[in-house]
């Protein structure tokens, strides 16, 4: 493990690290920042694993635990004219690419003494903590809203967690969760803790070595890991001399949830808010300024789509044979936006993660697709 | 392509293969059979691809359908002092390693001219074959035992498949899939069909790419398909100058579905019939002799595994982070036998395939793993 230490973000204090924080004491959110200078990617690339093990000194661990986590294939299609490379995050062992962020959070929180962990998700991220906290001997409470699909709610059941339903927004589900805190009970929750981000950051080092640079990196926007996980991995790369210059990003919204769209001046249409895109519906998401930095910095912007639009993006997925949840499908109807738009050119190649897997909502896929 | 024959195992006729056939016209099981001299496994590699397409050389099919499809991760861990190696063919794209079979059959079946496919199967067989159908533009129906878990049945749905649900065992299922045998639909069933072997064997390549050879291959046999791929992938290596000798190969099967046992001269034990290992609940599978001989001529023995041990296994297994279907966990609850009776020794190394997918039956798995 590289040395590192934990800057805030909003008042700018850079500290080591002792003890769980999930964010700085002035409201701040926290990242790691590693002393990358004078190092170079393949140097610190473990190739003979093929997990995240394989990035160990790049990640804020003492020790990676025995488990299986990341390396998840790219499929690479054509789509007019445009070469699409899709990460299949989806096929993880928690089913979503929210596992990695979990792997790093749990084991982190675990060495710095916590004996449990609290979180608060509307599903995967949920399912990921559960998982990585059955695995580690951690013991796990999860708050989620009343209205989450009964497919995952059954999934926290499976891995041993306490489920606390929520009758009201995820807002509230999230104040609940933060009133639960107490000593030996760390808050993990994804939409802050910055070892969530580090986790997620490894998508970017993977896709780097399957496939090289590329052109656009297209991310579905909640509460931002996983663009923010994607900007710090290739930043990170840049760095550490891999690639020249980082891909621009195209930040997605649906509509109802289009903080970050707004922030980067777009007006969105006068619509009915989205209920199809459940895993990114944050009206206000806390690490706003940083996503809107990253993706603006890079050139980027953002694109706001409806739910027909993510329906009939996910019938042509599972037509690609990739069966994946609507949220995941928000990304592949906004890069069909931008190749009509020209935004995204033919003879460019775009990154494309399919963050969670269908399999665990497949009657409500049926529902969807079936029309 | 490397030019193939098709051998039939009874009669040991040999003929190049001309039109879509499931087996001889003499009754016997096929076999591909390439003609490997003088060639050398590395150059038949193409290392630029993380999926099928990587074995295109060794595969018979003219062209690869552009669907990912393989290169499964391994995860290893050890137990008792014995290096376990995980293969998670559940983080398939259809849930299972039948997917393989299916795609190199349906492809196979197309180019020789098939409009739509038929095939039988308790699940994941009909999963794999109606996803790579739907990918293909190939019409599939599949003939499935009418209690044959919802959660695949919806699956099956969900990918446009005709479904067939038949009131009987797995025989009378397999018979009513033969009486709808017609002109321009092809018979795929995965019992038969020597194609699916061919996309199954990939798994010992991969395997062999991924982690060297191994001392033992631990695997699930219902109609032996998996067994059989593995054994030829590992064959053909051998063939091809890239290990030495073969794996001992354990075969497992569960009570009441021993066949492959009793050949073996094992004695199963008075009880109850399985009732979780539906996956492998085949009474008397057609490439019988095949399995058996695979089984004696490398030095190995078959497991005869139960309910209790296969809950307990399914357990342990979610425990380790692999969320697996039940007839998945009978290779495990085999292991922990054959470590137990010094069968499998400490500082060997093992290849353990798990299966499919527990995402399919969440609430079985709930339900089971709830004592």
């Amino acid at each position: 493990m590289i040395p590192f230490n934990i800057i805030c973000r909003d008042c700018g204090k850079e500290t080591q690290e002792d003890k769980w924080r999930w964010r700085d004491e002035c409201g701040g959110a926290l990242d790691i920042l590693f002393d990358l200078r004078g190092r170079q990617f393949p140097h610190l690339v473990d190739v003979g694993e093929q997990n995240l093990r394989r990035y160990a000194q790049l990640l804020p661990l003492q020790s990676l635990p025995p488990v299986h986590q990341g390396w998840t294939p790219i499929a690479r299609r054509s789509i007019s004219g445009v070469e699409v490379n899709f990460k299949l995050e989806y096929l993880s062992i928690g089913g979503s690419f929210k596992d990695r962020g979990a792997y790093v959070s749990v084991a982190r929180a675990k060495e710095l003494g916590a004996k449990g962990i609290i979180v608060d998700s509307s599903g995967n991220a949920g399912i990921g903590f559960s998982l990585m906290g059955l695995l580690s001997g951690v013991d796990v409470s999860v708050f989620v809203p009343n209205h989450a699909p009964e497919g995952k709610k059954n999934l926290l059941r499976l891995f041993k967690a306490s489920v606390h339903e929520i009758d009201g927004d995820r807002m509230d589900v999230n104040r609940a969760a933060l009133a639960a805190e107490q000593d030996g009970l760390a808050y993990v929750g994804h939409w802050w803790n910055p070892y969530f981000i580090e986790g997620v950051k490894t998508i970017a080092y993977e896709a780097y070595e399957q496939l090289g640079n590329v052109d656009f990196v297209v991310s579905p926007v909640g509460s931002g890991t996983m663009l923010l996980g994607l900007h710090k991995g290739y930043a990170e790369l840049r760095e550490l001399g891999a690639v020249n210059e980082m891909p621009t990003f195209i930040a997605v919204q649906a509509y109802g949830y289009s903080a970050i769209c707004e922030d980067l001046g777009c007006k969105p249409p006068a619509a009915p808010s989205s209920k199809l895109a459940d895993g990114i519906a944050i009206a206000d998401p806390p690490r706003r300024r940083q996503i809107t930095d990253a993706v603006r910095t890079t050139g980027g912007h953002c694109v706001i789509v409806g739910d027909e639009e993510i329906r009939q993006a996910l019938v042509e997925l599972i037509e690609l044979g990739f069966v994946v949840e609507p949220t995941s499908a928000t990304a592949y109807a906004a890069l069909q936006q931008c190749i009509k738009a020209g935004s995204i050119k033919a003879g460019t190649r775009v990154l494309l993660p399919l963050t969670g897997s269908g399999f665990k909502l497949v009657d409500e896929l049926i529902a969807l697709t079936a029309r």
